[in-house]
């Protein structure tokens, strides 16, 4: 394990380099938390498909367990169980809006990952750089268990556990557990753990942070330690419902479903569950006694156990819902943690908006009526009127206004808009608007992907790290 | 389909064009023999170690089903369920011993495959052609089921079922089905079914031929049928053993074995077997209720049941031995074919040499003492007589010397020391006289493979074929 070793020095030496004006110390972060006896165990793998421009690069890695889709470069980086899906990646000729402009790609887009540490981290969706268009570049970034990088191209950054970046090009920042960013962009910057944050410049900022004391029950992570909470049990406790489907080659499909629905392969599928048409199960997604109804979708890393979802539904990378009925076109955002129960049911009514990283975690029954954008921590029926506002009135909002520990200035109304735009557009990307020939999206494109399986080194001053490997079509 | 059926045609119109005068049709053979569905159903692997220099490369090629290891390049071909085992390779600086000249290598040696139809076949060991050491080429060649490839670059060639090529470069030749050559260079040659041909230009020729009635009962190959007999029906009742091995990514160990031997995960073992120190199972060998003593090697495609080798035993590529008890240092060539039964049990004494491709099938009980040559069918006691020498008398040999079909003429003494000299090559090469720390081989070097798992693309013009893929250290 030598030479492995000695790239997890060089990485944690460099990020100490970038974020020494952070106070931060890569040694507590990666040196004492990561084990190094695991990154050996498990297998990487790379979708081939004839939908997506096949293009891999692997160089001085280690990918144990990591899962790759559309192009992708990694060198001198190591990636433990991180999902890199490039199946929205732009390609040659595309044309990007930018602030009035359009731009002509000259390539197609990569995402290239250099020098980097990720573990159980997503990367998905495409650059929203527009610097760097034809690049997805995440250089010389440390980033914690669960943490989304969506459409953000980052360099020198650190993330924290069940952080999310969103749509935001960051430069050397630290962004602390459980923070949600989507602003644009970023340059050394301190982001507190459980900090919320959409900005559209000239149009809207929006802001909540969460208590440290109610975050800490659910994700805390001191220097040094691993992290720990009710998020980090939850996952650990279905850990082995996954272990059986890394075991073999081919997965024989545990439940029927039409032709343009898709479950990939690597997600768990438990129980009574249902999957209706033009929905799409990602990788690492979890189903148990789940019902879809048509043009729903389950993201990787998100967890749906004994809940129904009447139709097209967004289940966001990383989102738990548990004893919940979600109504028609419900959203629940990134890594956003819905808990009910047998006796405390949640039931949430159409349209609503569950925004990116909110727990609810219910003490009584709730039912969240139709429309309503939702934030912040909910465990009883008093918490709903803190931390959620009818989108027909927070559309009326011009100006500063602020809930609970919610605060707002700008247009109500381009903040609704954005989302629901954005909203339509993830459903569409899906595939729930398939009508047979018409808007193909991964629900159907995904349907027939070949897992190629790579190991690493299995002794030797090697052992750990992949060879160099090159594929393209 | 449509590029691998387009690359299927380019492979058999070529081999139409050289073999021409062969009288050769590469469509009875290729175009409708061959199950195209079965193309797509099987991956392919290969083996990252950190004792052979690793270098892969693959194009425009189906690879079902075929394992490789060592550095090799696949272009425009089409492999089925193939084993391309280059751990015996030259390594650049590497001093090749010809005709009294030392050469050394410039490179290290890769097998080349291109523009060829390999179905169920072994490539294996290192290119004895002294014009180009650094490549173990196969181009334009079409080979069935089980023939062997070993040490036998080859141009424009088309081998029947269960054929051997060993230590022989080849042009534009036509082998038939179990014909076994090792006879320097040939080109232009049509080489009959069941032809046996050991030939060093001045030290002596030895030739066998099985008579076509008998053969037909093991192999029999006609145009634009399946190759069928009870070679075929032997591998075929025993198929569905091998489907568990591939159906799971990591195998655990069926049964414990010293620290210097290696089972390779790809191997079958069933019943009461046991392996012994410094003993090497190749992929794709066949144990059950099998006894191998120390130093004994089971080779690829080999079938050891309800058997005992004493120890120091070579049991070569495709050789089955079933029912029978052989001593120390037997020998056992390729594609030889031991049927002894429960009640016509077989036993060879110490250092006997069953010759490459020799069928001995029995009706009754049969003993073959120590220190025999051993060669053709033998069903009983009586064909013992016409197929078989002591070593000792056929050392004394001097001129021309016929038993039975056998013709040979030259020096006795030169090919019996011949042979030995290369059992105790392949006993070293293989492991068998490591000593705890000097004189390591495959067995202990065998023990630490990750095997990498590829898949063609699965839909769409270029499903069958596999992407491009560059592997290197």
């Amino acid at each position: 394990m030598k030479q492995l070793e000695k790239l997890i020095s060089q990485i944690a030496s460099r990020m100490n380099a970038i974020l020494f004006k952070q106070g931060f110390d890569a040694d507590l972060y990666i040196q004492k938390c990561i084990p190094l006896d695991k990154m050996n165990k498990f297998y990487a793998f790379y979708g081939i498909t004839s939908s997506h421009p096949l293009g891999f690069y692997f160089r001085h890695s280690n990918l144990a367990g990591s899962y790759f889709l559309g192009k992708c470069a990694v060198e001198n980086s190591i990636l433990y169980k991180s999902d890199i899906r490039g199946d929205e990646l732009k390609a040659q000729g595309d044309i990007f809006h930018h602030q009035g402009s359009d731009i002509v790609l000259y390539d197609d887009e990569v995402i290239r990952i250099k020098g980097s540490f990720l573990i159980k981290t997503l990367v998905h969706n495409y650059s929203h750089n527009p610097e760097n268009l034809e690049e997805f570049s995440i250089l010389s970034t440390v980033s914690m268990h669960y943490a989304n990088i969506h459409g953000s191209p980052m360099d020198g950054c650190f993330l924290g556990p069940f952080s999310t970046v969103d749509l935001t090009t960051l430069h050397n920042c630290v962004v602390g557990a459980y923070a949600y960013l989507q602003t644009g962009e970023l340059s050394n910057k301190r982001i507190e753990p459980g900090q919320i944050l959409i900005s559209n410049k000239d149009l809207f900022d929006f802001s909540y942070r969460f208590s440290s004391k109610d975050l800490n029950n659910y994700i805390a992570f001191e220097p040094g330690k691993k992290p720990h909470g009710i998020f980090v049990d939850f996952t650990e406790n279905r850990k082995k419902d996954f272990q059986k489907l890394f075991a073999v080659v081919h997965l024989k499909a545990r439940i029927k479903i039409s032709d343009c629905a898709s479950i990939n392969r690597y997600a768990v599928v438990k129980g009574e569950t249902h999957v209706g048409k033009n929905v799409l199960v990602a990788q690492r997604a979890y189903l148990e006694n789940a019902w879809l109804g048509d043009g729903a979708n389950a993201q990787e890393n998100c967890y749906i156990i004994n809940s129904r979802l009447a139709g097209n539904n967004v289940t966001a990378h990383g989102a738990n819902i548990i004893h919940a009925q979600l109504e028609n076109k419900v959203f629940v955002g990134f890594n956003s943690f819905l808990q009910g129960s047998l006796n405390c049911p949640l039931t949430i009514g159409k349209e609503s908006i569950i925004m990116p990283h909110t727990i609810i975690d219910l003490k009584e029954p709730l039912d969240i009526p139709p429309g309503h954008l939702v934030w912040g921590l909910i465990r009883d029926r008093k918490d709903v009127k803190e931390h959620s506002i009818l989108l027909k009135d927070f559309s009326r909002v011009n100006g500063k206004f602020s809930r609970g520990l919610m605060h707002f200035k700008g247009s109500g109304s381009s903040f609704v808009k954005a989302f629901r735009d954005r909203i339509e557009h993830i459903l569409e990307a899906n595939g729930a608007y398939f009508d047979g020939s018409k808007n193909k999206g991964h629900a159907q494109m995904g349907r027939d992907i070949s897992f190629n399986i790579i190991q690493p080194y299995p002794r030797g001053p090697l052992e750990g790290l992949y060879p160099t490997i090159a594929i393209h079509s």
